[in-house]
């Protein structure tokens, strides 16, 4: 078995309101900054886990990402999984 | 003016228990996966925002993030701007 480090990055789907966000921007805006014109608050998930291979790994997240780390009705969910710590970055789809 | 795309990464400090990663951990535990030997909740946002230049953008997400994004008692943020969606990188320090 080997240790793999992965990340699970959760949005909110771009139609889905997302309130902690709003009021962040919102409370921005109060305070005179009116330039962030938006602020989407989501998860991100660091993971350690051990697995015969890098593949077995990324499954075995995509099964519990599905499970408990995310609705999928409602949001989305991005994961990189990385034999190095630190490697996996997130979120970073256009 | 330029429109600007930055992330924050928040995440808690390795000595801070984390309690919503250890009770998924916990859950696996629980279901017969021991195979994940640590699960560390943190929040990832996405800003968009008006700035004259990338490094002025960069200050005002640091200032924002000081106020009202992240606790740094307990918490560390990493910050990255961006001219294009997408590309900003999140949580991959070592």
């Amino acid at each position: 078995m080997k240790k793999f480090y992965a990340t699970a990055t959760v949005r909110f789907k771009k139609s889905v309101l997302e309130p902690q966000g709003k009021a962040i921007q919102l409370s921005l805006a109060e305070k005179g900054s009116h330039e962030f014109t938006l602020v989407r608050v989501g998860k991100y998930i660091e993971v350690e886990l051990e697995a015969p291979s890098v593949d077995e790994a990324k499954q075995k997240m995509e099964k519990i990402a599905g499970d408990m780390l995310y609705n999928d009705v409602m949001e989305t969910c991005e994961i990189h999984v990385s034999e190095r710590k630190g490697l996996a970055p997130s979120g970073a789809e256009g």
